[in-house]
């Protein structure tokens, strides 16, 4: 597709897998990413093991344009993102200069070797900081590496947002008040018309105004309302409550 | 592990990917799963697409005792999670005579092919039926498929969970009132002696009376205690909140 960015996103994290916590920065992060054009086209939720997060970064940087990684940067024995990356590239762990001296000056006479470990990162990374930040973000190739913590990366990821943008999706929500099995003749007909857009078909389940919402996507806006349109002439005429 | 089941959870939804819906379905079977005793190795969410979904199935298949799918099972275009099935398992998709007969007796005189879909399944799928359930599940070698809205995901998979039911993981909780990077050499020597136990360090931010949980874990009861004690041994004492 033209202008199009495709992303990757990989949550690192026993206490995801294990459902003590719920995951929340998968759900920000495909919000975020989508309002900034940029189609996410996978998740994946693995456990803290060097030989798994290598093999995923691996296949995620070869296939996405951006990568983004959450979790497992801290001091402790399952913060093994930065030696997952590293190995899954064949290359060492290199202590970085810059956040070695953030963190000097963080710890001060704390600083032990649990804490210098998160100056470790794969040889070849950069890191992106700016003063609204209080520790900066690692950048190995394609590779965003971001803390498990869900304020710590929404916030880092709010100050760096904008040089992920690209062109907008456009996006119109048809809400109906039939059921799915109603309309999807017509509805799979329109899609099979309009190559060019993404339709879904969302049931709703209680007793609200309607049953399904449809949406219909496109980065053309042109292609988007002629979709909707011919979408509209097919469908049941008192099935549409609203489009938005 | 002895008595060690695994699981991967397939979460399909282009909703999902482009941050329309937070998928509540993962951290619901991933809690469920961990109380039954089965270890949730991976978690993908991938789009509604038929090549992909064939090649996490049968990925997924080989490689976890059990697998979940959630999604992409209804009449619509963007309902593919059988046909990706079937492709990625190289079987055709036939018409199940039971599922068949539900959707005549639900759908009656409306019945129409795109409501016939949901009646199709790859070749050699059983199905789990029980009177408390609207709809059956499909499984499909050991991958059990579900429809993607919460509650019906839900209400299905508790009428069939004691089936995945295997030894228990015993869990403790240290609350600790230190900064991981306080006690992380401590916590590093206990991991790398207590090889049956699995530790975990996560940071709670705020002003609480804690600042990080040690989740400490093993289904080996006896092998837990003496982790918890060891690890008890080490920290600084005043640190120490509580336990539980």
């Amino acid at each position: 597709m033209e202008n199009s960015k495709t992303a990757g996103i990989i949550i690192i994290g026993n206490e995801i897998l294990s459902g003590k916590v719920r995951d929340a920065n998968s759900y920000f992060l495909a919000g975020e990413l989508r309002g900034l054009g940029v189609d996410v086209r996978r998740i994946s939720v693995i456990p803290d093991e060097t030989e798994i997060i290598g093999r995923e970064a691996v296949e995620f940087s070869g296939r996405y344009d951006y990568v983004f990684t959450s979790g497992g940067v801290g001091p402790t024995h399952d913060d093994v993102t930065m030696s997952g990356i590293a190995k899954g590239f064949g290359v060492p762990l290199v202590v970085h200069p810059q956040i070695e001296k953030f963190l000097a000056a963080r710890f001060g006479r704390s600083l032990n070797d649990a804490v210098l470990k998160m100056a470790e990162v794969p040889e070849g990374s950069e890191i992106i900081f700016n003063d609204a930040m209080r520790f900066p973000v690692t950048l190995y190739r394609n590779i965003y590496i971001f803390p498990g913590i869900p304020e710590y990366l929404t916030s880092k990821f709010t100050l760096i947002r904008e040089r992920f943008r690209t062109s907008a999706f456009y996006l119109r929500r048809i809400f109906l008040s039939a059921h799915e099995s109603e309309f999807a003749e017509s509805l799979n007909l329109i899609v099979s018309e309009n190559p060019e857009v993404q339709f879904g078909s969302y049931p709703v389940t209680g007793d609200g105004e309607f049953r399904v919402i449809v949406t219909v996507e496109s980065k053309s806006e042109s292609a988007l309302t002629s979709a909707v349109n011919a979408l509209k002439d097919r469908l049941p005429r008192e099935a549409v409550v609203r489009i938005e």
